[in-house]
C-alpha cells in the first residue's frame, strides 16, 4: 500500500482557530482525519506531519524518500520564500501536491508567488479543507 | 439539477494534439465526456463551450447567469492578459474555478501570472485532465 | 448632421445588472437613449455599437471613417491592454473622447493604465452615465 | 446656493500665455470667468483660487470645509506627487473633480499618474478650458 | 506544391489607408497581390487571410495544420500581448516568419516587444512591403 | 533648560476633524497640551510649530538651531516624498524623531516610505496621540 | 495582571557584544530586566523570549493566546522576509508593538521594509535599548 | 544690460554652515556677492533670490519674464521631485542653468535624478560656489 | 556601382566553428563570398569588415561616409549595449540593416534589446546565413 | 592549532544522493573528510556542523566565536534569502568564505543572490567537492 | 606648468559634421585649438587624445598618472556603460570634469545615467563647445 | 604538459598601484610570476595576456582555441557587461574560471552582476592574489 505524506507547515496547528472567515472551522486535526480516511478509502496510508519550523519541514520531507511515494503539502508562509523547501522537494523525487486552502491569489500580493511551485506536480487552492481532499484524487491519479 | 458551465479557451481544441508532452493525447472531446459524466455521477449536469475568440467566450459567461451555477474554466493563454475575461466572470457573479492542464508555474514567466485568478474561488493546475475531473468535485464542495 | 459614434467595449452591455455598486442601475439600453437624446439636442446624430470581441470594435471604429466625425469609447477593460484598439482609433484619425463609468483611478492598479489614452483627445471617468453625457458635450466642443 | 470651489495650482496662473500649443490662449481670468457664470447659470455660485504654494492650495481646501459643496481642481504639477494635496482633499470629504486642460496621458511619462486621482470622484482631462466647463456639469450631477 | 499561409491582423486592412507616413501608400490588396506572385514564381502557392479577431486568426492558424508548409504572419498589434497567437504558432509546428512594415524598435516602447518573436523561426521589420517579399525568400530557404 | 520644537507637517491642523477612525477624536491643540506638560514634567521646554507650506517648515527648522536641542516632527505626507525636509534636518544637526499617529506600514503602498527616517535618529508610528508622547521621553532619553 | 510577551528574534541573544556601535553595550539580560522592571512598576507582569529559530518565535506567539495580552516583538532580521511570523502575529490577534534598536530607515535598503508592520499596532525604532521601555508604554496605553 | 536671475532653492540659506564637507564655508552672500560682481564684469546685471517655499520659487521664476534673459539655479532638493518647477522653467522660455554645488552623482541615489533637467540648456555640478560662477560665464555664451 | 559595407561585430570570426548548432556550419569567408556574389548580381559591389573591437567597428562605419550607400551590420553581442555603435551609425546617416543568424528573441533574454535597432532602417533576423543575403535584397529595395 | 569551522545548511545533508548531475556523487561525510584532512595537513583543525534549521546554524555560528578562527559555509537555499544567517556572520565578526559546490550564476535566477556575500570575505563556487578544499586554502591565506 | 589631459571618446572626431543641430558646426580640431589656448592664458599646458576603442582611451588615461594633473572627458556614449572607463578615471586618482556638448537629460533615456559621474569630480552638460571651456576653468579652480 | 590561459581585463595592468586598500601591493608582474610558478608545479604551464582592449580580449581568448585546456580570467569591469567576452568564452569551449582579487559582492551594486559567470565553470572572489592561486588549483581539478 503506497503511503502519502500529508505535510502542514507555519501556523496551520491552528487551522480552525485562526481566521476562520479565510480558513474555515474545521480543527487541523479534523481535516487530517478526513485526509488519512479518504486515503484509506483509496487504497493509500497517509502520514502526517505539521511543524512551524522550516527545518523540520526540510527533515521531514528528506525523510519521505524511504517509504512514501508522494506528497501533499500547505507550505502555509513558507510557500512565498522558502527556497529552501523548494530544493527538499526537488531533491527527493516525488511527485507533490501543493495545497492552499484560500485562494491566495484573491489575497496580498506576496501570496501570489509560490517559490515551490515549480518543482511540484501541481497545486490546488481556494477550496478550504477540500483542497486537501482533492489533492488525495490528484495523488492517487499521479501515482495510481 | 445545477448546471455546470465548462470553458475552454484558445488553442484547447487542439487538446491531444498540441504538444503532448505538456498536455497529453486524450482530445478534448474524449475530456469533455469524461467531465459530463462525473457531473452526472454527482447529480449535476454540464454544458460545454470552446472558443478561440475571447468575446465570445464572455458572451458565454454572460450567457450563464440564466442557468448555470458553477463555471469551471481553462481559459489558456488569456489566463495571463485578458482583464475583459476577468470582468465577465466578476460580473455574473457565479463561483468560478480556474483549471490548467499543465503545472503553469513550471513554464514560462508569463504563465505564471492570472489575471482571473482573483476573482475565481480556486484553482488547480497541473494534473493533465484531472484538472478538469478535480473541478467538478471542487464545484461540488462549493453548490451543494 | 454630424454623426457621433458610441462605442461600448467588453461587459458594458450587462450594465445596470453587474456591480450596481460601481456601474450604477441604468441599463446600456437607457444610458443609450440618453447619449441619442442629448446628441440630438445639439444638433448631431448618433449610430452605437457594442460588442464584446476586440475585433469588431476595430470593425467598426475603421467603419466610422464613412460618416463619423467623432467617437465616443467605452473601451472596458481592453482599455488597459489593447493595442490593436489603439491602433484602430489612431489609424481613423477621428477626435475620440475616452469614457468610464467608475473612477478607474480609485480602483485596481491594473485600471490605472490606459493604452488607449494617448491616441484619444481627452477623457472623462468616475460619474457614471454623466460621464457618457459629458462626452457628448466635449464633443460637441471639440467638432463644433 | 451651493458653492463650488475652483482651485488651480502651479503655473495656472499663466494660462493663455504659457505653451498656448498646448494649453490654449484664453487667460486663466477668461476662463474663471466662463466657470463662474456656468455655475450661475446651473444655480451655483463659485469661488476662485489660484496659488502656486502647495500649502496655500492645502489650506483653502481646507477652508472648504465651511461653506463649500464641491471641489473642481487642476491642480497642475502636484498632480503628479503631491500626497499632502491629496491628504487635504481626502479631508474635506467633499467631492471633488480633478481637471487637466490637456490630455496629460499623451504627454510625458510622469504625466500619467495623478496621485489626486483616487480620492477624487472624477476626472475631465484633454478639453482646453472646455475641461472646467465640463467638470462643472459634473459637479452639478454630483450634487444636484 | 507546398502552399504558404500569409496573415495580417489587425487594423492592416487599413494598409495604404492608414499613416502611409509609417506603412506606406500600397493597399494590402496590392502587397498580397506581390507576395502571392512571388511565391508563384517561387514554386509555392500562398492563401491569405486578413482579420481584426484575435480567435479568427487563431482559427486560420490551426486551420494551416492541414495543408500548409509554412506562415507569413503581420500580427500587428497583437505582436505585443497576444500569448493565445503565441501558443496558436507554437502548437501546429510549422515554421513562421514574423514580418511588420514598419521598424518597430525606432518607434513606441511597447512595440519593442514581441510575444510571438520566440516561437517563430525569424523577424523581418522595417522595409514596408519589401518585408513581406523577403518573407518569402526566407520561407523557401526554410522549406526548400 | 532643554528645549523641544515639535512640528506637525500638512493637514494635521484637521487632527480630530479629519478621518477619526484613522488618527482618533483629540484636536491638535488638546495633544499639543499634553505634549507640553509631558516636557515640563521632564524638564524640558516644548515650541510648537504647524504649517501646510513645506517651505515655512523647512524655515522653523533652520531656526531651532538657535534654541533647541532636539526635533520632534510629524511631517505628514511630505514624510513620503519631500527631500527637501529631509535636507533640512540634516542641516540642524539636531537629532529628530519621526513621529506618526497612524500605523503608516498598514496604509497605502506609497506611506511606507520615509523620506526623512535615514537623517532622522528614529521613529515611532502606530499609537495615536500616544506617538507624540512616547517621542518625548524618547527624546529625553537622546538629550538626557 | 496582564501580561505582556516580550520577544527577541534572530542573533539579540548577542546584544551587547554584536556591533556596539549600532546596537550598545547593553546586554539582552539587562534590557530584559529593565523591561520587566518597567513592566511591573506600570502594573503588567512580562514574560520573555529569545530564539534563533523562526518555528520557535512562531510557536512561543501561538502560546500567548493562552495567558498574554500584548506583545513586543524584536524580530531581527526575520522582519524583513518571514512572512510565517507575520501570520503568526496576526493569527493570535493581540495587540503587537514591532521594535528596533537601531534606526532600521538608516541602514541597508533591505532592512527598510518591514512584513511584520502591517500586522502591528505600530512601531518604535532607533532609540537602543529605550525603543524596548517605548514600546512598554504603547503597550500600557492599548491595553490600559 | 541683460539681466540674469539667480535663484537658490531650499536650505541654501544655510549655505556655509550646513555641511561644509560638501557645500564649502563660503556663505550664501559671499557667493552672491561673486556672482554678481562677474556678472557685472561680463556686462550683464543680476537678480538674486532664495527660498525655501516651492511656490515662491515658482512665482519669482514667472516674474523673471518681465526683464530677466536668462537664469541660473541651484533648485536644492526640489531638483529631484518638482515637477511644477520644471514646468514654471519650461513656461518662461529663458534660457536656464542648472547648478549643484556638490557632484550630485556621487551622492545619494535619489540625487541623480533631476526633473527640472530636461527643460534647462544645461547643468553644472560638483565645483563648489565655481560651479555658480562657471554658470554665469555659460549665460554670458548663450546669451551674448 | 553603390557599394555596400557588410560589418561583423565580435566572434563572428569564428563562425562555421562556434556554436554550429544556433549558427551553422558555413564558415565566415564562404558567407562574406555569397554576399558579395549577390551584391555583385544585383549591380551592387560590396566591402567586408569584421572585428572583435568595438572602437574598430566604429572607425570603419565613420569612413562609409566617403563611399558607401548602405550598411549591413550583425554587431554580435555588441547590438546589446554598444551604444557607441549606434552613435556611429546614427552619425554616418546611412541606411543600416540589423542582420542576425540566430533569431535572438528565442534566446537569453539579454539578447531580445537591440540598442542599434532604433537607428537602423530595419531588422532581419532568425535565418542562418540567409539573413545576409536578405538583407541584400533589403538595401537593394532601399538604395535602388 | 586553529580551528575552522565548516558549516553546511539546507539539503546538503543529501549530497551524493540528490541531483548528482548538478551536485557530484560524493557523500557529505566523504566531502567532509576530506576537508578535516586538509586542514589537519595544512596545521588547523576542523569542526563540522550539518543543520536544516536555520536557527541551529545561527546558533552554531554564534558558537564560533569561542574557538573558531574562521567559517566556511554553503548556506545551500538560506544563501539567497537568510538575512537572519547574514547577521549571524557580521555579528561573530569571524573571517567567512562562501561556499558553492555548483555554478551558482549558470542555474535559476534567484540563485543569482547572496545575501550573505557582503558580510563574507570571499565566494568560491562552482569546483564540487574541490569548492571546500579550495575554501581550505583560502582559509589559511586569511588566517596563516 | 600643469598639464591637462583632454580625452574625447567615441565618435567625437566627427563632431563639427555629425548631427550638427545637437553638437554644432565647430570641428573637433577647431574646439581643440580652442581649449588649448584657453588652457595656456591660464598657465596650463594640455594634451587632446581622441579614439573610438574604450581601451585606448583606458591606456590614455593610465598613461596621465605620469605628467598630467587633472582630465577633462567627454566619453561620449561610454559615458553611458563602461564600467572600465569608470575604473581607469578613479584608479589614476586625478580630478576628473565629466563633459557632454549637448544636454543629456533632454535627450533619450538612456543618456541620462552616467557610470563615470560618480569618479568625477563634477560635470558639465549643454554648452556645445562652451562646454569644454567651461571645464578648463573648472580644471583651474580645482588645481589652481 | 596542459597549458592554461591567464587573462587580465581592463585596468589591472595597474594592480599593486591602483586602490591598493582594495587590490593589494603586489604588482601585477608579482602575481602572475606566482601563477605562472604554481602551474609549473602543477605540471601546468601558463601564458599570460593583458589587455584594456575588450576585443583584444577577445582574439587572445579565440586563440587559445589552438593550445590552451583552460582560462583563468579576471575580466575588471567587463565582467559586469561584456556580453561579447562572454560569447567568446562561450564559443572556445574551455573551461573557465572567473576570479575577482575583490569580493565583488562587497562593492558596488554594479559589481554584483556577472555576464560571464553562466559560461563559466565556477568563480572565485575576494581573496586578493590567492584569488588567482586558488584558480590554479581549480582549473587542475577540472583538467587533471
Amino acid at each position: 500500500m503506497k503511503k502519502v505524506l500529508l505535510i502542514h507547515g507555519p501556523n496551520l496547528n491552528l487551522t480552525g482557530q485562526r481566521e476562520p472567515g479565510i480558513y474555515g472551522s474545521d480543527t487541523l486535526a479534523a481535516i487530517n482525519a478526513e485526509v488519512v480516511a479518504k486515503c484509506e478509502r483509496l487504497g493509500m496510508s497517509c502520514a502526517v506531519f505539521q511543524s512551524n519550523v522550516e527545518g523540520a519541514l526540510i527533515d521531514r520531507i528528506h525523510a519521505a524518500r524511504e517509504d512514501c511515494a508522494a506528497i501533499i503539502i500547505n507550505a502555509g508562509a513558507y510557500t512565498h520564500y522558502s527556497y529552501a523547501l523548494r530544493d527538499a522537494i526537488a531533491s527527493v523525487r516525488l511527485p507533490c501536491v501543493e495545497v492552499h486552502m484560500s485562494n491566495v491569489h484573491a489575497r496580498e500580493e506576496f501570496r501570489h508567488k509560490s517559490v515551490i511551485g515549480p518543482v511540484c506536480a501541481g497545486v490546488i487552492a481556494g477550496f478550504g479543507k477540500h483542497s486537501y481532499l482533492l489533492a488525495v484524487d490528484a495523488v492517487k491519479a499521479i501515482i495510481g
